[in-house]
């Protein structure tokens, strides 16, 4: 598309954080590009940054597809040097360092640059999505492992702004510490009667999708694929986990549709994915079963995959949500969890594809009287069995909590509970639990929390090590080294937030949630403030020093005031039924799914210890499975998840139960009330429109957030009869 | 149509309470109709139905259509005579008899037929809608005032079955005590996308609207309307009183539509309504405003209103739904109801019509923090100063009770606040809060009470008094008599509970309460419990004598069992928020509704007492103001809706509020299993189809009541921790 039309297009979204101003420093520039002889869309994605980059800001830019190391004549031309190391000594420039150090677990993997050069002892080569950023003398270099690298390390030299020019020598390695950063999109190709276009969307329709077919116009999904890759996001499930009829035709009628949208997102490095139905073999095939072992089957999934890598010779293979709220999978047959994925991985294994499947399998008809079944621990129950059967084309497909994206949930065991068995993690962008992106609620803390969180072999390997195929200390402590447990990995992965909403994300902010979520993909050890005003930085380029300071107080805690007066204490669900949103502290007491808090006149909690509850806490190794059973030990913010507590049992921050629900409600409103305030401010600050909406979310924020506040507050005073101590009142 | 194709199509329907066994009596024998130089459509209805019962079952028959009495010669050829009474001494019969005994306030209005004559020494002329029912000397007969009576004293004698040949002579007067007894559809033209075809309908699509349209085919609506014509109803309302935009449309372009239902409905002596939306005059006539005192939009209503009555001469009228929930209406241009109201009665008064305006109007975004606004009171507020300003042909209709078709309510005092209006009670025959046509719910208890309830004039005037302007004793007693206290009869109005399904209510024993609603409104001093029987009698002739008993005692006391397993003591909503099914103690107990019961540790119950409450129980007279108020005296299936108790209050019953809670719910389930069990009896006794249907409803009906049971029981003891002293588990 030619800038003019794309400038015209654009008018109807934000930029989000590729606004034209951050690409100042780069575009006023004069850039050489060394693409090496290979040619591909993701290199011409980088040429396109930089010539529409220079365009706007009046530098120049040279493309070299030479097959040999760049001269030092040329870099001596150029501000700006980006180069695809095709071969060892590209760059004449400083000595290697690292981002990580080299006591960093990741080190085995990234190879060294060393002596100037790209290679040299490296127990690795650097890998095709990796890059050295560096500046020197003035001039500005990134040196990459591949088109991916080079596109990931222009981005990385755009979030460095001047600084990739300033004064002195600096070298940075950088890599993706998960090699799959996978956006899930629960979009729907119909509408759905009740869920809509997009399930759990709160961002307006699908990208792509639009009333029971895919759009004609891809031109904004081209600028969301331009938007992940900026960010390292390379791979995209295009449809809904729950695949209704229309759906699963994606699979075989809807191909050529699903080719389009493979090559929007394929310049931007990103590999496109399905959903499919476990049950297509019979719907869309005529076949009489869906039965993995029947050979028939076999064939037809086989033949299936064959039909998609035909049309998508770089498909990236398939998302299934088998066995669970009432989708089809292996257990009408009498097979589990292992033959189900293994069918889809043997018929996509010969193309390079990969099925992930997820674990979010639990009984959706529970009776609430029977307190003996656990919702939490079903998925460990269905897949820890399963360790070591999968094929190693499977991955396994996590949420990161045992129940279902609440805002405070331990962390699922069944991370940690397959060793032999690709993992990925499963988060949520969208804020179905979360405020339905009408509250500012910046996910990044939680994600970080969950991410780094130590899970196994003793509390020392987190879950990203986990997710990320990298070892721990009882890896490397194995005598016989840490090849001896080798690791695979499978990825982080999330669901999406975007839809075609102007802003993108309903909420403006909740653009943030998606930036962080890339970025903690890509190094889940980031500091999730410091992403947080990496995006404000970019976001609002040039922005009046108010604007940056008002954001990063509106969002910084959000998370944890967005806790503080929903529900309390790692109880979770107390949602309305249905549309996860506002209070129902009941809502879902009394029904089908699992969820309880068991609130009585006496107390509240579920418990799910080994000696008197449910047993879940033993699902965890040492030393969780101990810290959880203790009520004396279990951390406040997890206490009710965990155990069932006198209303005046007292937390270890020194207050009661109930004075704590009575407290941090009002308290969080409180601080919603300033964040009405700080936001005021920055009229004229911020682009009006921008600011509209924001301050019209934060109006529905703060109604909501009083509501939760005295629906709660008023719930636990009738129960508990305990007045408030701060004399607040209860209605 | 023809028997043949009549016969055809009647396969796609159930029989009701017309199957044709039923006219097997009459049918067999010699038949004269006498109808009256008049011709017209009802009349040929009469002869319709009597040449096919006589070409069914073998008899004959002859029509008169001379301008004379009918000759004795004639009457004594003939085994049955039906005769319209186009003037004195039609009929050489017996002496008149009274259906209602001449101290019957009715009596002014029956006119008399003494001598053998149907008028002499009469106060009043025989109405249209009346007839006498009479046999001497083996033979009936029927004499009516107007063809509308002669179809209803048709039915009357099928009603009868063979006990109208008996040996001996009898004869009953027989009348409408209400002038008007009124369906209401809340049908849709469009599927609404939460409330569907028909709001608040559990039998499928509508019969006359489908997906947008009125269906081609209306023999279906024939059928209805026969079901109708032969119970009474005189008037159907066509659309849902919510009018979207489809449906408004209904009173311009849709008027030929319109007129085709009312050809269909006409032949049974109903006529046809419509709702509207006040909005119109902007909606469809393109005016900046909907003002009641705005000449163009009174000059747009009177055009309106001509051109429906141009479509169709006898056309009824409208039903409007203003000012409330989200309808549109007067208040938006600080007119008052009575303002609105006169608006359309203007319109319509050249033509005949009348406005029926409903009287549910309440703040339905309340503030649940806020005990100070009573739901309960709003009707009342909003129309008792209006009492007077209305005109003449405007009848505020009211539900039943003051908050919205409860299983238990107190009556509303707005029925007996508007001596100066006419006043309609609404019931609600589709169960919406009784249980969705899945339970069995006879109404006809329920309904009765309410017609009968003393509400006014020191308890003496009913509420069937008040609506159909039958003078009390205080009138009677009136030193001026009781034409200085002219009543004009408002009507008995109900929404309808049939649709599309092949047994018209979804659950087959649901067309007992379109039944009894019908003879209710017709008489609401009948006894419920044997119209209960006259349906079954009608319904399953011939059936084994264990059906009658069986049906007898699944559906006799329906309504108590429902009342005991849902909310308890008149406390009301404690349904599923939206649906309206099932059991959600809480579900409405924080939301913008107005329907709170207000449980804590320490009671439950909503204070409407003048001394320390919202002050609700002041809208009643002597006595009812005086025994709500007082806990002492206030019925006990009440209670809670008038005053918060203790748990452990002690109900005039003898038992705890508590207590009572736990025993009845759990005794009602043991009930429907005896239900359950009963019916499973009747297998092979009854139509194989109808008896699976109401098995399946049946299975459905105790597991939602156990469910009730479960949550209300858990509920009280989570809250109240008081045991239950029978020692039945509670979770």
């Amino acid at each position: 598309m030619s800038a003019t039309t794309e400038h015209a297009a654009r008018q109807h979204w934000h930029d989000a954080w590729l606004p034209d101003a951050a690409f100042r420093p780069l575009g006023s520039r004069r850039v050489l590009v060394a693409l090496g002889p290979e040619a591909g869309p993701v290199a011409d994605t980088v040429v396109a940054e930089v010539r529409r980059a220079t365009r706007l800001f009046g530098g120049s830019f040279t493309v070299s597809t030479a097959d040999a190391p760049v001269e030092a004549d040329a870099v001596a031309e150029h501000d700006v040097t980006l180069v695809v190391a095709v071969r060892a000594a590209q760059v004449g420039a400083a000595s290697a360092r690292f981002a990580h150090p080299t006591t960093d677990p990741n080190a085995h993997l990234v190879g060294a640059a060393s002596g100037g050069t790209l290679t040299g002892d490296a127990s690795a080569p650097i890998g095709e999505e990796s890059f050295l950023l560096g500046r020197r003398d003035g001039r500005a270099y990134v040196v990459a492992g591949g088109h991916r690298g080079l596109l990931y390390g222009l981005h990385a030299l755009v979030r460095e702004g001047e600084r990739a020019w300033a004064p002195g020598e600096d070298e940075v390695f950088d890599l993706p510490v998960s090699p799959l950063r996978m956006l899930d999109h629960w979009d729907n190709v119909d509408v759905h009667p009740v869920m809509g276009q997009v399930e759990r969307g709160y961002s307006g329709g699908s990208l792509w999708f639009d009333a029971g077919s895919v759009r004609e116009d891809l031109t904004r999904v081209g600028a969301y694929a331009r938007l992940l890759g900026s960010v390292g996001v390379n791979a995209v499930s295009l449809n809904n986990v729950n695949v209704g009829r229309t759906e699963a035709r994606l699979l075989t009628d809807g191909l050529p549709d699903v080719a389009r949208l493979a090559d929007v997102f394929r310049p931007h490095g990103v590999r496109t994915y399905l959903s499919v139905s476990f049950a297509a073999p019979m719907t869309l095939g005529g076949l009489p079963t869906s039965d993995p072992l029947d050979p028939d089957v076999q064939r037809w999934w086989a033949e299936a995959a064959d039909r998609v890598w035909a049309a998508v010779p770089d498909f990236g293979g398939f998302v299934v949500k088998a066995d669970s709220e009432g989708q089809p999978g292996p257990f009408a047959y009498g097979r589990d969890h292992a033959d189900g994925a293994n069918l889809l991985a043997r018929a996509v294994a010969p193309h390079g594809g990969t099925v992930f499947w997820r674990a979010f399998v639990y009984n959706h008809t529970q009776d609430w009287r029977d307190r003996s079944t656990d919702r939490a621990r079903a998925a460990y129950d269905h897949f820890h069995p399963l360790d070591g059967r999968f094929d190693d084309n499977v991955v396994v497909q996590v949420k990161h909590g045992p129940l279902d994206f609440q805002t405070r949930e331990a962390v699922s065991p069944v991370i940690g509970a397959m060793p032999r068995t690709r993992v990925a993690v499963e988060l949520q962008v969208t804020q179905e639990y979360t405020g339905h992106q009408k509250h500012v609620c910046y996910l990044g803390p939680w994600w970080s929390e969950i991410l780094r969180f130590p899970l196994t072999q003793n509390a020392t390997r987190t879950v990203a090590q986990i997710v990320t195929g990298l070892p721990g200390p009882a890896d490397v402590d194995d005598p016989d080294g840490p090849e001896a447990a080798p690791r695979r990995a499978g990825g982080v992965v999330a669901v999406s937030n975007v839809g075609d909403d102007a802003f993108w994300t309903g909420h403006p902010l909740a653009q943030a949630n998606l930036y962080a979520f890339a970025r903690l993909a890509w190094d889940p050890e980031a500091d999730p403030v410091a992403l947080l005003d990496e995006w404000v930085g970019l976001t609002f380029p040039g922005a009046d020093p108010r604007v940056r300071a008002t954001l990063h107080r509106l969002m910084d805690g959000s998370w944890r005031t967005y806790e503080a007066y929903t529900a309390p204490l790692g109880v979770g669900f107390m949602v309305t039924p249905g549309s996860h949103y506002g209070p129902s502290v009941d809502g879902y007491e009394y029904s089908p799914w699992g969820t309880y808090h068991f609130a009585d006149r006496d107390g509240i909690g579920v418990d799910r210890t080994r000696a008197t509850g449910t047993g879940y806490t033993g699902q965890y190794e040492a030393p969780w499975r101990d810290v959880y059973e203790d009520v004396a030990t279990c951390p406040d913010e997890l206490l009710l998840f965990f155990h069932h507590v006198p209303w005046e049992h007292r937390l270890q921050s020194g207050t009661t139960v109930v004075q704590h629900v009575y407290d941090s409600r009002a308290d969080a409103v409180e601080e919603v009330e300033r964040m009405v305030g700080a936001w005021a401010d920055l009229a004229g600050l911020v682009d009006d429109a921008l600011h509209a909406r924001v301050t019209e979310r934060l109006a529905e924020q703060l109604r909501s957030a009083t509501e939760w506040r005295d629906q709660v507050r008023t719930y636990v005073f009738r129960k508990s009869g305990v007045p408030d101590a701060s004399g607040r009142r209860i209605y």
